[in-house]
This record gives structure tokens, sequence and C-alpha cells, in this order.
């Protein structure tokens, strides 16, 4: 890599020429292919982007200069360009993180994995450029599937309103974010992009004008008029026009020589202007361009020359979710299925396969996907929403004010909840429990295993007067926890062996196995402990009160925010029952996540069976008078007052 | 009126004659201004729909077509036409809702007051229909305003992908919703108006062809081809068309005869298309045209001839906070405004004329008002997003994502929180202290008097690495309540007058005053009580467990869902700190609450001072073992044992 271990910084792309460039350019996707298929990543979407971002490095000044990211998975060659070239821990603990951070680095701004997001960071930092009379300008570049979510229309309504505020747009049009790109705005892309060969020629044209200023002023405004008036005759005027945005494209994003001018002009140009930026997904490395799912979008380890994952996937939580789909859609033809732009990860395909007209991907539309799910529901067919957990935020009032106020059977099937790990903060799915416990009448499943998966599914889809979700983690799914009990509807994964329990252990989804371990360390101190797994945990199952009157301690534990989830739930459902049985509740902290893996994450916060045994003994002892634990009493809890015997 | 009450269903206005439906549209002009003086309501809106409602139940079939209303406060007239003409109980207890109520009949679907839905709902109809191959239509009835939302954005991509699905978009537009609308899309909108000369001639033409079919078909694809052609040269070809919409319009919104036409002609095309039709808000009343700031939105009662209010409006929760700004403004040139096209409503119409350059309207677009104050924070300003409580549901994922990962200074200001009342379930302001607690870093304020409001907006500007957020009610503002101590960062507002006191009171935001009633009661009953604001309700005053561990009882109220709210906060922070003294927490139960005085509400769901103090007073007699008033300790708690002493 003789060019690249040069570059310390995006000034040193200054002095090299083009032929350089092009070479730097090749020498990043081997680095990438090599560096990725090691760790895992966002391989696809990164060389897609390689010419593009060496071109915004040369035309803009980083970071005087703002260089924003939607949805910052392609940042990679950002970082690469900017001083970060050891990827050996890319996405794992103390290593890079897979999105850009402001901690890493002052070339870099937004952090939040959620689509759509670039151009309303891009409006508020051009704003304040301008109230500050700050001379530095902000290129946000944002996918064309990224341009389906509602915030990029609601910023391009406001992006256009100040013709006099510079704003550069650069659309990465690779016909796709995930899966392709899907709807009215797909088409229209489309269009412009069969003016491919009358743009190239005008380019020409354009750079040799460029090159010749006449009385010291660039011909852009000429030409733009002339290209204007052309192209009415060519192909239908943009709709980006007509809201007011000037459009340059489209071009060619491999073609740095092309890009650079491109964006050289729209740097100029001294109001908000769109570079339309055709480029390929996985472009230069054969696996990932014929791989037509995702074009190998996030991949683990691999091997680099063929492209086959190092070890084979087993069976997680998503496939048996998938194939139960596939099972229910048979046997009821009123089920349909609602993706936003993931079909494959949130394991539609098969269902989709099996039913074409019974799944509809909505773009990445999660806002759109619970709304058209509520009108669906309330025409009598029961739609399923798959989507991940942490993408639920976006509909969270089209879930309340939409489905639930409307009594609408929808299900809404979340996955990756709970800690995901390597991907960082915004995409842990540890806010669901919480959000939706406000939402009245919805119900809340989180099964423990496949057969839970299974079952709860079917439950959920039975319910046709109200919201259902059924969430579960991301991964592998364990072995089967068998139940050796039932409690109104909730199951027991463990009774205490004692008439007089001390502990009732009430276990959330996945964490079952945890909880169990966590009961046999409890029993080595000599604590007898029940433990439930509730199945539903909204509402709070009506024997949860009376199970808990007959303990001496409720301790509940979930892979979600401990505010407001669901040990908040049980409490309150304590109270209001008069059972003032002292309550402990695990959950993740109220903060944000670094990227490590999720055991990582999870023994950072403490929830693990060794962690939760020692508070809880702790909390224990104290309510026997013990203190045969001082410190880990301390830790637990003050001064408990038995609450009963 | 003697037309308008012989109209008992969509189907009377079948045999009324073109001026019979003229005559009809004066009288429901006439009816509108007189009931809507009576008891307030939505007027400027509805006198801009008259002959468009006429002309959509003429031209569809209501039930069995869907007729569906996007925000849907425009009902008024759609209420009229099918059977509900007693408005003498507009908006209160047990009279008409101010919206569409599935409940009220079966010509009503959307009852959400939010804004933008009413695509993604018609969008989910439509596909069942299709699946299930019903022979019915859906016509969606939107603002020009409400498109600004990127709701109508997600759901016009996808309504435009499938070409065979019939559905028919009625954009209103009237280049207002509340205030005027902003943007590329207004400016695109303009455009197209200028067509209208050219439309009518056209208009005239096609309604000729269209009478007369040749060879059985009518001439509408051959028209619009022509239609097409010639637009090309007269006005830009519309972004709707781009996006594989079929466009009509524009259509003078007043005239019954033109909007049937373009209506019907909109029912046979088999396909998505849009048809744009120009209307007056405040169509036909003086006062109302008269009123450039919002056409008579929203009123109160008011004197029908002149417009005047009945009564005098006194200072309110939403002028002091303007007020403050106006101040604030002053003070740091960094302070920016910005609201989601509520300008008058929320209270910053002073600050925008003082400081034109320091506002920003988003328009119907609470997700970008949320993330473009992350960038302008990010940026070095500190924005202040005002907003109706309910309405930033639809941010919470720019809340979390954008403004608190990113750790940026922007304060959030929610007016109409708890219970407003009258404009039913969807405007009530009960969720905003419940999904804000999860996230990290933020912080919440909810003033319980003017004086706070002031107070505690200046804390929260102050503070430049989080966001803040400051909530208020709707209406008047009560008198001062001071503070009479001070422990840790709360204010005490009553000292119990004894060292070994029962109660702890918390009382949140302006419920201080019937907390103060509460405590009053109690001490009648020889219960000792100290009440305590919190006034910063997250995170919980680190002085909040030791003061509860000097009492008995800790009793929450709060204006807000009592599901995950201050009420449970505080019970996990007490439980956090191992104080397990017995808590009860007053709030909202976790229901869609239905339409009537915000007193009466409060009343309905237990909220009121004899309400909280007779439960309270079970629970203390339940410690005490006195069981002097058994029923009522029944009805607050069953077995409480004394946590202390």
């Amino acid at each position: 890599m003789p060019l690249l271990t040069r570059i310390r910084g995006p000034r040193d792309l200054d002095r090299l020429s083009l032929e350089e460039l092009e070479q730097l350019a090749e020498e990043i996707r081997t680095f990438l292919v090599d560096a990725v298929a090691k760790t895992g990543g966002h391989l696809g979407p990164n060389l897609g982007v390689v010419e593009l971002t060496i071109a915004l490095h040369r035309v803009f000044e980083s970071p005087k200069d703002k260089v924003l990211w939607d949805t910052g998975h392609q940042s990679y060659v950002h970082k690469l360009l900017t001083g970060r070239q050891d990827f050996s821990k890319l996405k794992m603990k103390g290593g890079l993180s897979g999105y850009p951070s402001q901690a890493e680095s002052e070339h870099d701004v937004i952090e939040n994995s959620h689509a759509s997001t670039v151009l309303g960071w891009a409006d508020g930092i051009a704003k304040a450029n301008q109230l500050r009379k700050r001379d530095s300008h902000v290129v946000a570049v944002i996918g064309d599937g990224a341009l389906t979510g509602g915030m990029a229309w609601e910023a391009l309504n406001n992006i256009a309103e100040a013709k006099d505020r510079p704003l550069v747009i650069v659309v990465n049009d690779n016909e796709r974010s995930y899966a392709p790109t899907i709807g009215g705005l797909a088409n229209h892309l489309a269009t412009l992009r069969t003016t491919d060969g009358y743009e190239r020629f005008l380019a020409r044209t354009k750079d040799i004008l460029d090159r010749t200023p006449v009385l010291g002023k660039p011909l852009y405004e000429t030409l733009h008029g002339a290209k204007k008036g052309l192209k009415d005759f060519i192909a239908p005027q943009g709709m980006f026009e007509d809201l007011g945005l000037k459009y340059v494209g489209p071009i060619d994003g491999h073609d740095i020589e092309a890009l650079e001018s491109a964006l050289a002009r729209a740097k100029r140009f001294g109001g908000p202007v769109i570079v339309h930026c055709l480029t390929e997904k996985g472009r230069g490395y054969q696996p990932a361009l014929q791989d037509e799912a995702d074009r190998f979008h996030g991949i683990g380890p691999i091997h680099p020359d063929t492209g086959v994952p190092v070890k084979a996937s087993g069976a997680d939580w998503t496939s048996v979710f998938g194939d139960e789909m596939v099972e229910l859609g048979k046997e009821r033809e009123d089920i349909v299925a609602i993706t936003a732009a993931m079909l494959q990860p949130v394991g539609l395909k098969k269902f989709a396969d099996t039913f074409p007209d019974r799944i509809y991907d909505v773009g990445i539309a999660e806002q759109h996907g619970a709304v058209s799910a509520a009108g669906l529901a309330h025409a009598g067919v029961h739609p399923v929403f798959a989507v991940y957990a942490t993408f639920l935020n976006r509909a969270f009032d089209q879930v309340l004010m939409d489905v639930a106020l409307h009594k609408c059977g929808v299900t809404f099937v979340l996955d990756r909840a709970g800690v995901t790990g390597t991907d960082g903060a915004s995409h842990n799915g540890m806010w669901d429990m919480s959000i939706l416990q406000v939402v009245p009448g919805l119900r809340l499943a989180a099964p423990r295993d496949a057969d839970q998966v299974r079952a709860q599914l079917r439950e959920a889809v039975a319910v046709d007067d109200a919201p259902t979700v059924v969430r579960f983690s991301k991964g592998a799914v364990g072995p089967a926890v068998p139940a050796v009990g039932r409690v109104g509807g909730m199951d027991v994964l463990r009774e205490p062996g004692t008439d007089r329990p001390d502990v009732l252990l009430v276990s959330v989804g996945a964490l079952a196995p945890m909880c169990l371990e966590i009961a046999d360390l409890l029993d080595k101190q000599g604590i007898s402990t029940t433990v439930v797994d509730p199945r539903w945990v909204k509402p709070v199952d009506e024997a949860m009160a009376p199970l808990a009157d007959r303990h001496r301690v409720v301790v509940t534990v979930e892979d979600n925010s401990r505010v407001g989830g669901v040990g908040s739930a049980i409490a309150q459902a304590l109270r209001d029952a008069g059972v003032d049985v002292p309550l402990r509740d695990f959950g993740i902290p109220p903060r944000f996540l670094d990227h490590a893996s999720r055991a990582e994450v999870m023994a950072e916060i403490g929830l693990t069976a060794p962690d939760i045994a020692r508070q809880v003994t702790g909390l224990v002892s104290k309510l026997d008078g013990r203190f045969e634990d001082a410190a880990d009493a301390a830790d637990a809890v003050d001064s408990v007052e038995p609450a009963r015997d």
C-alpha cells in the first residue's frame, strides 16, 4: 500500500495526480476486502464509495467543512483518509467504531446509525454557519434508499427554502439500500439515470468551460441555463428542481475527475444543490457483486478470495421467525408481512418468495410501515411488521396513535432486541420494552427460545383488536428452556423446593438460561428461588402479585433499559396490588453503550449471573440480618426491612 | 336550513341539483359559524372544505368507499352530511368529537389528530382492497401543510409504486396549515397554481369530451396525453408525476361541478391519482379571512357577527414562555427558536417578530425540527424547539439518537402537556414524561407556575451538552406557588409541622395547588404531610431518597401517564438507594381518554384532591393498623406493613 500508508489526513490527497488517486482507490479496495474479511463489517457499501470519498476530501476541507455521512456504515474510506488505518479491531472493544465517532476523530459528526438523518443535520449546521457568518461548507452524503425515509423529505423541503444557504447534497445512488430501493422515488431516479449519455457529453463541455474563466467568473450559471434548456427535451425535469433544489447529474461515481468537477461546481454554487452520483455497491469485489440479495451489505468474517463465511451460521432467532411465518401464511390467507427495506435481515425472504402478493417492502420508512399496517388491519387483514427493535423508535407515534388508538390487530416483530454489541450505541434494541409500556392495550411478548418464538407469534397474530409485539434477540437461539409449571399465564422455569421461598426471579426472554444460572448460584448460598418467565411481559400477568406475595424479594432481569422497563411495570403492578415486597430490577443502565461484543457489554453493565447473584445475595443477607457479606450487601441495597413474615 | 335538515346521509345528496347543492353549501357555512361560535372548535378549516366535502360524498359511496380525512379537524362538514347535525355539545362530554370517531359513525375511520397520517392509512386500506378483491374506493384528503410531514412522503413513495391500485389523493391546498405552508413543496404548489387559467380552459374541454364517449370509452387517456403535452410548454411538470402519480388540477375547490368532474375522473382512473384542489381557509366568513395569523384555525366561543372572543384570554403558560423567549433572545445571540408549523400556538410569534433571522418554521415536521436542532447545537447555537407535548412523540427517535447520543444542547419546550381535554384522545400530552425517561442524559423540568417557567427555561438553555425539556400545561397559568424551603434542588412547598411526618407528597408541575389541597385534607385526618416539588423531575434529585426515608409513605402526583412516569422513576430511585418506603403513584391511567373538559377528565380518572386524599388516608390507616375507614383502605392498598419504625 505505498500510497495509502502515506495518507495521514485529507490534505495529503492534494498532491496526488489523477493516476495516483486511481491507484489509491485500488489500494483502498484491497485494504477493505482484506481487513473486513478478518473482522466482519459493512463491506459492500464502502467498496461503492471509494472514489466518491476521495473526491469529497479533495474538494472539501474537513474538518473546517463538514463532510456528513448518512447511516454512517459507509464511512470506512473516510476513516482511512482521516488518519485511521488500524482496522484490526474494527467494531471490537477498544477498536474502531463501525460508524463515525466524534471520540475517534475531529472529522466525524453523526454517530447515529439510523437512516435518513443526514439532511436534517446538514440543514442545522448550514443554518448555524449562516447565522455565525462562517465561511465553511456542509456536504451531506445520502443513499437513494435513505431518501425514501420521511426525515429526508422533511429536510429537503426545508433546505430548498433558503436559496442563499450553501449546502451540498450528494445522492449516492446504487439503486439499493440493503435491498433494491422501491417506490416512486426509485422510478424517478431511474429516469434521471437514463440521461447518463447526455450528461457525460455535457460534463465534458462544462469542464472545459469551467477551466476557462471569462472576465474572472466561472461559466457555471450560463452553462446551467443551457443545460436546463437542453434537458427539457432530453429527460423529464427532476422533482428535485421542482422543489427548488439545483440538480447536477448523474455523475459516474467511480470517475474521480468527474466527481471532483461536479463537487467543485456544487461547492461554488452558493445555495442548496444536489449532486447525483451513480455508484456500484460492492464495486471491484466479485463475491459481493454476485450477491443479489444485499451485495455484502454487512458481513461476518469471510474468506477474502471467495467471500464464503468463515463459520456456517446456525439456527438463529430470525430464521425461526421466518420459517414460522411461512407456515402461518399457508394457514391464514389474511396474514401479510411488512418490512422497511430489510426483507432478508428480518427473515421475511422466504415468506416473500412463497407469497409474493402478501409482502410489502415500504422502503426505509418505519412510520409508513406502521401506519399502513393500521390501514391494512382496519380493512380486515393481519399485518406482521418485522423490524429491528431499535428502528421501531421511528414509529412510536404511529404504534400509539394509529394502531393502538384505533384498536388495530397489527403484530410487530422486533428483531435484534436487547444488547447487540458490535454495531454500537444506536443499534442496541434497549428501548422498546420501555416506550411500548405506555401504549394502551398493546401486548408484548418476549419469547425465551425457539419454541416460544413460534408459539407466541401464533398467540400474537390471533389478537385482532390491539397491537401485539414479539421481541427477540440477535444471533443464535439457545436450546429449549422447558417450563416445569404454570402460574396464571406465566411459565415456571424452576420451583424453589420450599414452601416459603426467598426470591422470585422474573426472567425476561432470552435471559432465561442466565436466570436459571443465577438461581443455582443463589441455591448454593442457601437462598431458595423461584424462576418465572411471564412470556407476555405487558400487561403484567394477574398472577404476578399473588406470586410475588409468597416471596421475600422480587428480582427482575431484562435485556432492555432498566428505566421504565419490565421491572418497573412489575413494581407498579405490585404497588397497585398493595404488595410491598422489596423489588430489585436488573437491566441495561440508562446510558449509551460503546461497541464491543454482546458478552463484553453484558459483563461491563453487570448483566451476568455471578454479578446479579452476588447482589441478590447481599440483599437477602440484609433481610436476614445476617450481614455475612457486608460489602456485597452495601453494593446491593442499604436498609431494607422485611415486608412480610 | 331547509336543505341541510333533510340530509340524513350522503345519498340524500344525490337528488339535489347544482343550484340546490350551492344553496346547501351556504346553509352549511351559516350553520358552522353559528354552531362553532357557541362552542368553539375548528372553524376556519371547515369553512374551507364545504364544497369539497359535498362533492366527495356525491362521487364516492361512503361507507363502502372510504373517505379519509387527515388531521380530522376538518371533518365537521363530513359529520353534517353523515347524519350528525347536533353540534350543541361539540367537543364537550357526551357531545360530538372534534375529530372523526368510529364510535360516532360508520363513515369515520381515522380518529388521530396528528397530521400527515392519511396517505399511510389509505395505502393500507387500498392494499387490503386489492388483496381481498373488493370493489371499493379509497379517497384521502390531505392539506398542503400536512404534505410537508415525512409520513406523507413515505406514503407517496409507496402509493406511486403500484400503478394498478386505485387510490385518490385530494390535496386540499389553502397555502397554509395553521400558518402559511413553507418550504420547497409550497413553492412547487405555487408554481402549479399558476396554471389555473390554463386548467380552467382545459377542464371545460375535458368535461365536454368526458360526456362524449367514443366507442363506449371515456376520452380520459387521450385527453391526459394531450394535457401533458400542452403542460410541458405552460408549466413545469410536477414532482407528483415525476414520482409516478397522475396529477389532476388545480381545481377550484369551491366549484362543486368542477370538483365532481375531477373526482369522478380520478375515481374511474384505476390507479393512484392526485387531485389538487385550491380552497380558501375561512371561506365566506369575513372575521376569519381577515385573521392572517391562522384564519380562525381553532377558536374558543366567539360573537358570530364580529368573531371577537366571548371572554378575553388571560395570562397563559404559552405567553409566559413566549415573553421570556424574547428576553432570552435579547440577552443571548446564540439562542434560536424552532416551530413545526405552529408559530402562534406555541407562543413564538413575538420572538419571530423580534428576531426574524433566528426563527425556523420547519413545517409539520417534528422529526426535522429535532434533527436540525441537533445540527444547530453541534455548530454552536442553542435551539429552543417549542412543540405540543403530544407531537413530540413523532420525534422520539431524533431526541434519543440525534440530540442525546450526540450530547447536543437543545431545549424542547412542551406546550399543552398533560390532560388537555376537549380535543380528545390524541391531543392529551400524557406520554412525554414517560418516554423521555429512557433518554440518557436528558433533563426534564415541570414548572409549577409562571415564575418557574421563566426560571426553568433559563436553567434549561444554560445546559449545552444534553437535551433539556420544559413541559407545561394548556391554558391559564395559576397564581404563584411559593417555596417555603429547599431540599437538594427541590422546592419544599409545605412543611409537615412534625419531626416524624407521615407522607411525602411529590407534586409535579401544575398540580402543585392540588397537592397543597391534598395536604390540607390529610392534615384534617391527622396525617402530617410534606409537599415537595422536584422542579427537575429527571434525573431524580439525589436528595429524594433520603427525604423519602424520613417519611412513612411516598405519594407522587403527575399529569402524565402513570406508566413509566415520574412516580415510576422515583420508585426506582428509591429501590436503587435501598429505601423501601411504600410508594403510591397517581397519574393518568394507561388508556385513551374521551373528549371532555379538563376538569371532567381529571375527575373521571380520579386526579382530584379529594380522591387522592381519600386513597392516601386509606393507606396510612392501614399502616397505622387503625382501619377506621376499611372501605377506603381496601380501595387504596391491601396489605402494607410499616417499612420503618
